[in-house]
């Protein structure tokens, strides 16, 4: 069993670019992923899975087309599959998203702000 | 979308009991538990899936037959599948467990620490 314990700000403290999802560990067939964001992302959804959104530090929304929901540090959030949505943060906030392998941030579409996949830190 | 915003420390006041896991959250098939553990828990394995612990509050060990994990606030675990393992506290721990629904707390052994099931707060 070579698992290790996996410190969150050891982890944070190894990159800085924004919007760009970094793997930090893998259950089953879903990974864990600690992503820095600021400003605004784009609208999208996930088809096919739930999304999950545990804020480390600082504060996310979520915009959806009815509401906007505001996610402070502590605290977590489902969107679910097919919803569309879209995070922003007024001030660097540190996340972490829970979803299956394979699932690209932008989700259906391919855009600028499209990052690589399954990058491990 | 019905779903709200989950703060953990609100859902971690509204129970006392150790060992005993409450569901705050489902992302399709798994589900999110909080859990206050103290003392030494029961040898057991899950055969069929990983598990991930995330520790909230406190000190959570994980006892495995060849050594033993500390993991503390802010960091988190991944248990492999099948493979023996046996939390414990010295103090009280406030954790967050990740598995797939349906799964026991003391695996395939049914026993006095085995908790309730599906149990939502």
């Amino acid at each position: 069993m070579d698992n290790k314990v996996i410190n969150l700000d050891s982890k944070f403290a190894l990159f800085a670019a924004h919007w760009s999802p970094k793997v930090i560990a893998e259950m089953n067939d879903y990974q864990f992923k600690l992503v820095k964001v600021e400003g605004e992302f784009v609208w999208h959804d996930h088809p096919d899975t739930d999304e999950v959104f545990i804020v480390i530090e600082g504060t996310l929304n979520i915009a959806f087309r009815d509401k906007v929901e505001t996610i402070e540090s502590g605290e977590m959030f489902v969107v679910p599959k097919g919803i569309e949505h879209k995070p922003f943060a007024e001030n660097e906030c540190k996340i972490m998203i829970i979803e299956p392998k394979g699932v690209l941030n932008t989700g259906a579409k391919d855009g600028e702000l499209t990052a690589p996949n399954d990058v491990w830190i």
